[in-house]
């Protein structure tokens, strides 16, 4: 048994409903994978304490910390990271067509491995203890998450270009991802709804058995609009007649949702996300960002999430985070929406929806994955503190994150990670990263025409 | 006579047209306050090398790092760093009138003083090596920025509702500040067009006497609606009709500039620029950004600030620029305007001219001031780099700053500050956040109502 106490640290509680807040001087015990309880300093005797009879294995100086539930990124696709500045000033029409999906041709599974291996670095030492990711070779992605003690929900990428048999080693990896280590997810991944099939699309659904299925759907209003000129649906109402909402879906982007699509998502809404990336979608010139408001209205939890280094260019959930807040009160009219508190339950109850793991992570309370990122606001860019809410939506960055938790085992530590040789996983990708960009192959894996 | 070398260094190079572009292995030779040449590593005898008869003062070691000019906040508020966080998620009324202008009460010199301590602090850490301010007690900002080792523009602030007495006393205090120390420049500070008349504007413009006007106009889409409404002319015409463009302005914000004011201010462009801080904008929900391509095809220079930190919540160049290149893609529906170079251009040229510094900073070549940041590329939240610009528009942090020259002083050595003791400049701040936040006095310094 594995035992962590966290001594005299300010604790994020984030409600269901209503404000958040920050209860002061706390002690988080964590045994095992678990936070086992969160008492005031002092008020409960640590294991290991004079009088008890339970071994300590480690006590963590939380003074002038404050813990947050560790991050969620809600939807990338990690092994980008390689790609990261190689895809610059396109509209997404040409950042496909001319960069991405030729560049993808040059995927193999070492160069993912490498790529989801830094990746899952620069996320830990942010504070991101979950991903939730869609792409190629999702099993060196598994082997990279497992190696870093990063949590993850993968989904393995497919086209229905690509033809039967890889859809069907798509629907086998998912099968064995789902069984090879407890802080490993795997969800169906077909692309999108205008690079699947709706055969295709119904085919994923039959097939899910419990399973979520996590694709990208009505991304651009422009999507939408060519999906009703070609096919007279939405990409929504194609989600909901191929059975893919009725399985469960964790839909990527959403910016296209329409408010005739609201009422079909509430009627899934116990099973259905949406993960909002807003960063991509300004530096995109995409016009529109994700319907939050309407989709929380219908009751449909939303994730904050970075999509790709490839166009978010960092993995860094705090921005994607402080995006959310100020795109939203923008988009709304309105900066009394999208409160320090709406903000901070979405990046935290609704990230933890986004990824399958609602009850599970997201809130640290008793009985929850013991996914803890401290996070030291001393600096200048935070002080003084009126409101430690707002530094942590509007000021704070990831290099303010010190020590890192996932399902109990200290990951970062002294902003140092404990499971991976940084310098080696630079030193790989620096090595690797000119082959991935390389577009001399011909060919794309993929040509976008919604 | 001062000398420093920065050895191998990588340095961004900004023309005035075209493409920026990142020269590999330089010496940047500083003397005293400017640079003097910038040549291939090694190729030129370093100052103090054997054969050579003048001292070497410091060689900084460049190897691994990339020299941009040092960053300039072109618009801000910098002691209001103390309100950080004590104004969140309210519309522009009601923080003003509910929050701002009732906690300004509170202002003493000493507050001030704090407040401009901890904001020089956190601008050098960050990179920034010159800022535009337009506050109160501005001797207090001025004697903070002399100490800290940063340059400043300071304005200070006034209403008409003040009385005629405390206008002289900022035209007097503009006066003195302009020969305090070479580091420190001073304009004259009306603070808008909405709560200043347009006599005293014309008073400010007949008294400039060369120097500039820097004041908030058309700062939202309603400001410029009201102006018509009420006086049959737009904030911009109202500048020009009193003389301020004539005399030369900074304008703050521009939000509501309208298509029919570009003229105006192309013939003034030689003298007048523009500031834009995004984050607020979108923050605040004012609905629009400011047009900078408008203002950019009428010649007029625009720079990129944060505004104070009440509502910015950090002063954060970095930030401030990656929102100006993703809110200015979205605002012109064009993923391929404001691409890196315009971003980087504006975010050095466009600000240093804000500044009212061309020809001073903003540039690294011999004759301007040694302002130099040198930068950090090697953490993983920038890895791999294959274009080093993107990752100085949409990766970097401004913790990947390691050291900072102000005209040839290293004012921060390995990310530690060499002029100001951190501790006690924090220490300070924590001791009075609470009297500037203070509601209990009543009152208000103004009241919005434009």
């Amino acid at each position: 048994m594995s035992r962590v106490l966290i001594r005299n640290v300010s604790v994020l509680v984030v409600p269901e409903q209503g404000e958040c807040r920050v209860d002061e001087a706390q002690d988080i015990h964590v045994q095992d994978d678990r936070i086992v309880a969160i008492t005031p300093t002092g008020g409960l005797a640590a294991p290991g304490a004079p009088g008890t009879r339970e071994p300590l294995f480690e006590v963590i100086d939380g003074d002038g910390l404050l813990a947050v539930p560790g991050l969620v990124n809600s939807h990338t696709h990690s092994p980008m990271v390689m790609m990261r500045g190689a895809a610059e000033d396109l509209a997404i029409e040409d950042w496909f067509n001319r960069r991405i999906w030729p560049m993808e041709v040059n995927l193999t599974a070492e160069r993912v491995r490498v790529g989801a291996r830094l990746a899952c670095a620069e996320m830990l030492l942010g504070g991101v203890t979950t991903f939730v990711d869609h792409y190629f070779h999702a099993d060196q992605i598994a082997a990279a998450a497992i190696e870093s003690g990063i949590r993850a929900d993968l989904a393995p990428t497919f086209f229905s270009s690509a033809g039967q048999d890889a859809i069907d080693a798509a629907f086998e990896m998912t099968r064995d991802l789902s069984t090879r280590h407890p802080r490993i997810t795997a969800s169906l991944g077909p692309h999108a709804t205008y690079t699947v099939t709706d055969e295709d699309l119904r085919r994923t659904a039959d097939r899910a058995d419990g399973r979520r299925i996590h694709l990208h759907a009505a991304e651009t209003v422009d999507q939408t609009r060519a999906s009703v000129e070609k096919h007279g649906v939405t990409p929504i109402q194609v989600l909901e007649r191929t059975g893919v909402l009725e399985a469960g879906a964790l839909i990527a982007h959403g910016c296209g949702i329409r408010e005739e699509d609201l009422p079909i998502l509430q009627r899934y809404a116990d099973r259905t996300t949406v993960a909002s990336c807003p960063k991509v979608y300004l530096k995109l010139a995409m016009g529109e960002v994700t319907p939050i408001k309407g989709l929380r209205s219908a009751g449909v939890d939303v994730g904050v999430g970075t999509d790709g280094a490839a166009v978010h260019n960092t993995l860094d959930v705090w921005e994607a985070i402080r995006m959310v807040a100020l795109t939203q009160k923008q988009r709304e009219h309105d900066a009394e929406w999208m409160t320090l508190s709406d903000t901070l339950r979405l990046a935290t109850r609704g990230s933890a929806a986004a990824a399958g793991l609602t009850d599970q992570i997201g809130v640290l309370e008793p009985g929850r994955q013991a996914d803890i990122a401290l996070v030291d606001l001393s600096a200048p860019h935070n002080q003084p503190i009126h409101d430690p809410r707002a530094a942590l939506v509007y000021s704070v960055r990831a290099s303010d994150v010190v020590t890192v938790l996932v399902a109990g085992q200290v990951v970062v530590r002294d902003r140092q990670l404990t499971t991976m040789d940084l310098t080696e996983v630079l030193a790989e990708a620096k090595d690797l990263a000119h082959t991935l960009v390389d577009l001399s192959q011909g060919g794309a894996v993929q040509h976008y025409a919604p």
